[in-house]
């Protein structure tokens, strides 16, 4: 596996999401080459035209999802949840080998003002998520407990910590350098794919604050690292 | 239910462990009459007066459990994991009506160097221990994902959140002014106490933490509250 770099590719499959274009804006900002996919390639086009406007800078491209996959050594996976496996079951053969597929999705829904995570048979959104990949793709869990809202702010200035975990060690450190080049976001290593679950509780958690409190923002510094 | 003030005794059952001990020093420097609680009365006095002398003040009490239970409107729950079902059991008789109990435990254990959440059929340590409780003492999740040593070392600043979920209201307000009054330890409200699977998980996650980077200091702040 090559090591990070400012070259590394990084698709998003579901880029037209405010989460997507969050990350989207934080990579491209700091020179990564960063794609947003869509089912749609005019839809891809139509944000990515969006996102650069906002830059002032051409930086992001556009692309259909089977293209961008094809084209990406990263994949951010940023579309909601419920949408994830069949976009997975959909997509599984575009990816190229030894491709990373990054897991950003929480398996939460909201009854009755109350937000509420889905248990999932295999503890977590990504490793449910996991098993429906090729040989070889490896799935790294990360961003799960960032507002999508705060990370699309570009004026916000992020503070927060990033957990990620992987069964895959080579491809966590890939994506714990590619979170290293945005400013403050710091990455923290929880171990395998099985903290996930951990992670998504978090991000349920942050919500629930979020309402508790009234704000927006909630999301989590490791102190004492 | 009165509200909380300085006035309010908080007694420990496992005080004598470093948890107890450190919450002990943090909330008699600030004026809360504390009270360790033991199965030995020598010992819950060996404890207490290894504590004064720290503080340099006679500001800590001592008591066997069951006196130290029948004295407190709080108490607060620092014994290991798997003692915490007996001693419950052996302690109902005891509260005062309305006495709350604070539950920190977390249930975990170590496989080989690494740690791991034990599952419990209730979801967490709390609500498993809620339902051994006489009716009418209401149960806080608190101080979880807190290192007790950090806690323990009065020369290091907390600086961070204890989260706090309970299915009393009333209880967790009074839970809430009690940290409030430790100068750099903020309360967050996490809601109800289906929260506190979430809490024990964070603690796991942090002791993994701790492992992985080679520290012992690992704890959670809340970005953005």
């Amino acid at each position: 596996m090559k090591p990070m770099s400012k070259t590394t590719t990084v698709g998003f499959l579901g880029g037209t999401g405010i989460e997507g274009k969050g990350l989207a804006l934080r990579l491209a900002r700091v020179g990564v080459p960063v794609s947003i996919g869509s089912r749609s390639r005019e839809r891809a086009r139509e944000v990515s035209r969006e996102l650069n406007s906002q830059l002032g800078r051409e930086l992001i491209g556009a692309a259909e999802n089977r293209e961008m996959i094809g084209a990406s050594e990263i994949v951010i996976l940023t579309i909601p949840f419920e949408q994830a496996p069949a976009a997975i079951d959909a997509y599984r053969d575009c990816f190229r080998p030894a491709t990373i597929l990054v897991d950003a999705t929480v398996p939460v829904k909201f009854l009755s003002g109350q937000v509420r995570l889905i248990e999932l048979p295999e503890g977590s959104s990504s490793e449910s998520l996991a098993k429906r990949l090729p040989p070889g793709i490896p799935l790294v869990a990360a961003f799960k407990t960032i507002p999508a809202h705060v990370l699309a702010d570009l004026r916000a200035a992020l503070e927060c910590d990033v957990f990620v975990c992987s069964d895959s060690a080579a491809a966590k450190t890939k994506i714990m350098e590619l979170i290293r080049l945005v400013p403050d976001l710091r990455p923290v290593d929880v171990g395998g794919l099985e903290a996930a679950g951990t992670l998504e509780r978090m991000s349920a958690l942050a919500i629930g604050i979020n309402r508790r409190y009234r704000i927006n923002s909630a999301r989590f510094r490791v102190v004492g690292l």
